[in-house]
């Protein structure tokens, strides 16, 4: 239903299913609970298919044969390794602060990179270097996030390894262990899962500011930002931290009943567009359960009963378990400590977000919309 | 027309003129040439108001009284003074780099700040922190700019001056002399009057993020991203460079009929919402040939004979000159560097971001819109 009115155009408040743009990436069908990444359903690139290889699926349009899966990951090793310019600031981003800040502080790291390089202007810069920008920030932003990590609980920060895939390294690289094969196979689905996801509030943020024409990273810092909003959503430590509070089996229908009573929301449950069982906690409750153990036995009992209690307390609403309840269980499960779940979402978002960058960029059509007036009239003399 | 529908909304390319939401900040009227702040036309609040009463207009809805203009210049003072946290990083940012890079610059400083002191999200903070936040990062920003300038420049980075105005303290700040009052009564009105104008791009993006209930800083953040961006304007050495080029009123014509014929934009002409002259514009006018001098006389006369040419060449587009082009000639005569232009613009918008951050965090509604599916099927199997 195209509008052609010359006139302000009044749409539903968020912009709600308001269809901003076109895109060759991927489409979240909420009814179906079906997700997919240019052709490919989402789910089926994470069972599998390695992180690399969907990365470069987002970027050309298909997946690797041998030859480019080797090229890609010889391009990927050298933009893994720290900057010269952070080794400095790190430290003081990591121990500083009451609270430890991750995602601001790798907004703070890859503006430095911006501000000491000069990154051109999406604008000025041909299709080949914006695509080197957003492969140099997604390859370096587990390094940093990881070097803050390390830094702040006092240990040394280590350098990437070249044998070790994407997903492999970040384990690595936070914990200080190479990881069993068992854990990237539990970690790499949900890294895949989270790529991209529509037109999410960072996803749409990134797009914004690429489309003045401004850098990868002044685009990829304002996808950040949003990134870090409560209402985003997105916060997998928030979904485990209610776990622990129910404690166990028959606590969860007072929890819930008390949680909703007071107004508050069930974190973990619900989505912006899915009226159905969201396809990535369906993936992540199999991975959770597969990989054994009491803490996805009472993960799955907790879903069953709230999805349940949800459908009688809140009927019609068609709640759900979403990508965070349990995307907790997993990355707890793989030894990733809790203040990194968040930052470990970010090292598979950050894909997506350059992706959408790139698509943007192609299009010279800035975002501006209006806003309606309704204060009191001005006093014109 | 409110749009009922369920599915999704095909709207303008860009979202041009669909309405996101509502404001009380103020309006932008195109056909008239005319914009308000509140309930006051800006125009006049820049020719008659300090850019301290303008700002408190903002937050409060409201100009002050004179006990309440006092306490508020007390309470802005302490918040100009450079933060601890940047003393050692701002040089490195400052002296590192080919080019300088005041914007990606700031964008780091204000991020590092948030990273070190563990901002709270709008979503949790009550309305003082959020405005006491938001007052510190537009306080903030000329001490930042300015002291990356002069560390570039290699000289000492100035104390802020508690007997200044916010105005004469930025020329201070960057120049290093106490600036004349005439300098200040020329650059004020300039600095009022680009605080706001209507849902501009980085506006735009300062509210999606506002309204994911991050903090105040990932907000501003997000919004100079989108404010360097080169496709949003507000570039106003630009448009000197391009009297620079043009060099004698003898030359005009030739110059912009090249331009034409290859392409290019005219720098400093044409606005998305104006259909007339710039109300900014005929401001900067006045004020550039108030300050005497050849510069003022021959940029009205490029003025006059680029908006016949363009009515010629570009016939039905209603070209005018834009905020750009008296910006840069009024900041030449105040004794700006030329590389601090934009920044001088961010100075003033800042504060209008951060009131559009403050009106948007009262909305609890995310911004989150919809994108339609072009590429090729998913394969289902």
């Amino acid at each position: 239903m195209p509008i052609t009115v010359d006139g302000p155009v009044e749409v539903p408040p968020g912009l709600r299913n308001v269809v901003v743009t076109t895109t060759e990436l991927g489409d979240v069908r909420g009814r179906e609970g079906f997700y997919h990444y240019r052709q490919y359903p989402a789910i089926e690139l994470a069972r599998t298919k390695t992180l690399e290889d969907v990365w470069f699926l987002f970027l050309e349009g298909r997946l690797p044969d041998e030859a480019e899966r080797t090229r890609f990951a010889a391009e990927l090793a050298p933009l893994r390794v720290m900057p010269d310019e952070l080794r400095d600031v790190l430290p003081a981003i990591a121990r500083a602060g009451a609270r430890f800040a991750p995602l601001p502080g790798l907004r703070t790291a890859l503006s430095l990179i911006a501000a000491v390089r000069g990154l051109p202007p999406l604008w000025d810069a041909d299709p080949a270097r914006r695509k080197a920008d957003a492969m140099l920030v997604c390859a370096v932003t587990p390094t940093i996030l990881a070097a803050l990590y390390r830094l702040r609980a006092g240990d040394a920060v280590l350098e990437p390894r070249e044998d070790l895939s994407a997903a492999a390294n970040w384990l690595y690289l936070v914990t200080g262990e190479k990881p069993t094969s068992a854990t990237v196979a539990a970690l790499e689905p949900y890294l895949i899962a989270t790529i991209d996801h529509g037109f999410n509030a960072s996803t749409f943020t990134a797009r914004v500011v690429a489309s003045t024409g401004a850098d990868v990273v002044s685009a990829i810092s304002a996808a950040i930002g949003a990134f870090s909003g409560p209402l985003h959503g997105g916060a997998p430590d928030r979904a485990l931290a209610a776990l622990d509070e129910i404690g166990s089996p028959d606590r969860i229908d007072d929890w819930v009943r008390a949680k909703i009573t007071s107004g508050d929301r069930i974190m973990g449950f619900g989505h912006a567009v899915y009226r159905t069982e969201d396809p990535r906690s369906v993936l992540l409750r199999d991975i959770a359960v597969g990989l054994g153990g009491e803490l996805g036995e009472f993960a799955t009992t907790v879903e069953r009963r709230v999805v349940d209690l949800l459908a009688e307390l809140k009927p019609g609403r068609e709640l759900y378990a979403n990508v965070e309840f349990y995307a907790g269980v997993v990355m707890e499960l793989c030894g990733l400590p809790r203040s990194m779940f968040t930052p470990t979402f970010a090292v598979s978002r950050v894909i997506g977000w350059s992706a959408n960058i790139l698509e943007q960029a192609a299009d010279s059509k800035m975002i501006r919309p209006a806003a309606r007036y309704v204060g009191p009239p001005p006093q014109v003399r």
